[in-house]
């Protein structure tokens, strides 16, 4: 499916919530991800909408739509976006389209003021009830630099080319931006010790990665044909797949990485739709020549003609120190997603290519985007070169891996000429001590 | 914890449900495994105990039961095992001992006739609400087959007696036994062809492995000591993690297995609890001299001593022209849990080492159990060597691997002199065709 530009995609429709129309912001009426808040401590999670530092609560404004709008609104109610999602595309863009208009400045309902809410007073929490989470490993930068970290013999291995590699993860441990992460212990042997010790990671780091909801589901043993693979996705997040190298190298072969990764993960509370990213596709990437086609079932001429998304993603850290002195988080990359070997529709398509049932809510991770230079990497093993070439920080401090008390914000928008600039907002989290 | 015997365990206990007593029962008043079940299609699920070939319905009997017994009781309304779970291990123990007195033939309360319903009119469903599944590689034998197939060279990797390997598996399709299986489709390419190419899986492997769920959680960053870790252990069951070896042997590097197993497991409908295998830990597997020791937070003196459960699990086929024939199913393997290099308290502790969450409804596969010989051998990959030797069946058939519309059924139990047959009942499925 290819999704139209209409008038919610309009540069030139401006909200009566004046924050939604300043230059820089993630959320002008352009945007609107949905999300779940508390207005306060005593109230219950509900699904709002971002617009500038707003958050509309949805559910309470139903009286201001009509007809099919006013049952997508009551779905808002759930401390989840699940309700939401189950209800299909159509209300989604239903939904959509009459907030754009209820928030235009121009013939906005105004009366809507009364259910917003200061986004720095809400608490947000994670916006979906995720059933599985599996992360993939669709940045081909990515998957050479880190397997030259962990087989320099023989970097990217003969299948990468054929299929979007991805593992499960663990759903549990899935956070939302804010949550404070504990350093983890476990296994790990350097190179030169002859046994392995327990104690807490020595090499931790982030990865980059952008987040996908699935809004609309498969049945076990029904495949999803690869040009309808992207009509399942509600929307997409910042992901930060944490990975405890030192863990992780020890542990993973021959299944793959387990305790290295699922300790936390976390994700941003914005989920941006697919429409809101519709203007932001670009054929980026193409295979290089010489490298096999897509077998048929992951070959998609319109999704290939359309190419990938092109969201610039940041990962920034600032060090205890830093924030002390009111030093402003220093940039560690930025990278676009429109670099990536495989699309999302692929992703999708493969993921059930085999009949997995994919469910309402599940999450979906791209793996680390990481582009071609090594201005545009998304992890520190790779930025630092396994820690080698530890980055200078403006305290004077410097970072191979991630220290206690640091925090890592990743940020990601969309900008082009002629459209509204498209944020995700941040996704962050502090590191506490082991133990 | 110890598990103390008492009088549940007595083998002189007879139920006035007649079937339990029979000497091959799977049910006998000893063993008492919960399960979900509908008495008929217009009636929701809820929980229910075997107790021979009859379910009770538990919440129904709760008028029968006192003071904290009616709390558990009425958990079993649910059409899961979590609310009662969630009570904890002195609930799950009295209602257990409250049901061996209502049921036993002496002195139980025969009124509770009412609320059986004959196993085989029953729909029996998942027990439980399974947030994440992870699965492990316990079994050294089966390690060291499966490396051996896949890596000749280096069979068995250096961390193998150093962690209980594992990886996560797919919550969403996990079924239950008599539910068919699709045989999946992916991306297969034998040694001879230059590329991958996409259809039905030629190499459809059953893996004959002890599943178990948790029912004590634990907090996201904390960890589980060892000497605890078996206490987080609802209870059992058989659990056939099918594989199609073609295509994990392409996709499963550098992240390990994916489509090759996510497309169906297959698990029993009872769910045997830790107190009914009390009597059955034998000290059957010592590390041979010259193994590692356990590093200290996976090495428990008590745990060691007591050494694994020595539950027999054994793997049936019955071809489709064998059930035609009203042949038996043929037997393809017979082997002991308590083979296994890691005892079940060793992979709860091992989850929890870095601090990863383990959730109430959690399932934990074994990994394919395997002994050290050929006749123990928990795979076909392992029975047929890859399908190079088939396994001639009664039938005049042979089978390398799985062909469309075979059945294969796992059964399970424990037996020792001086108590009673503990079963598990079966965990069965129809391969039908892909597409």
């Amino acid at each position: 499916m290819t999704i139209a530009l209409n008038e919610t995609h309009d540069p030139a429709r401006r909200s009566f919530v004046e924050s939604a129309n300043a230059p820089g912001s993630d959320f002008p009426i352009q945007n609107l991800p949905f999300g779940v808040f508390c207005p306060d401590t005593k109230e219950r999670p509900r699904v709002g909408v971002a617009i500038g530092d707003q958050i509309l609560d949805i559910a309470a404004a139903t009286p201001s739509f009509g007809g099919p709008v006013a049952g997508a609104a009551k779905a808002c109610a759930a401390p989840h976006l699940n309700e939401l999602m189950s209800l299909g595309p159509q209300a989604w863009s239903g939904l959509r389209l009459a907030l754009s208009r209820s928030l235009s400045a121009d013939h906005g309902d105004k009366s809507l003021r009364q259910h917003l809410t200061p986004m720095a007073q809400a608490e947000l929490t994670l916006p979906a009830a995720i059933g599985d989470f599996t992360d993939f490993y669709a940045s081909i930068f990515h998957a050479t630099n880190a397997g030259r970290a962990f087989r320099p013999e023989n970097p990217l291995l003969p299948n990468y080319k054929y299929l979007p590699v991805a593992y499960h993860g663990r759903a549990s441990s899935v956070r939302v931006s804010g949550t404070a992460v504990k350093r983890p212990q476990g296994q790990r042997k350097r190179a030169e010790e002859a046994v392995p010790s327990y104690g807490p990671s020595r090499n931790l780091d982030f990865e980059l990665e952008l987040g996908f909801y699935i809004g609309v589901p498969s049945r076990l043993g029904d495949t999803i044909p690869i040009a309808a693979a992207a009509d399942h996705i509600f929307g997409f997040c910042l992901l930060n797949d944490w990975s405890a190298r030192d863990v992780q190298g020890w542990e993973y072969q021959p299944l793959g990485p387990f305790l290295g990764k699922n300790f936390a993960t976390t994700v941003s509370p914005w989920v941006v739709t697919q429409e809101a990213l519709a203007p932001f596709r670009i054929a980026a990437f193409t295979r290089p020549d010489g490298d096999p086609a897509p077998l048929p079932h992951l070959a998609c001429a319109t999704d290939q003609k359309q190419g990938g998304l092109d969201i610039t993603l940041e990962a920034y850290m600032a060090t205890d120190v830093m924030r002390r002195a009111g030093t402003s988080p220093q940039r560690l990359t930025q990278t676009s997603f429109a670099t990536t070997y495989w699309t999302v529709a692929q992703m999708v398509a493969h993921h059930a290519s085999n009949g997995c049932d994919l469910a309402i809510g599940d999450l979906l991770g791209s793996g680390t985007v990481s582009g071609p230079d090594k201005s545009s990497w998304g992890s520190l093993l790779e930025l630092s070169a396994r820690g080698r070439e530890p980055i200078p920080m403006p305290s004077g401090e410097q970072r191979g891996f991630i220290e206690d008390g640091d925090e890592i914000i990743f940020r990601g928008f969309c900008a082009k000429p002629g459209f509204a600039r498209i944020g995700f907002g941040e996704c962050r989290a502090v590191i506490l001590p082991a133990g």
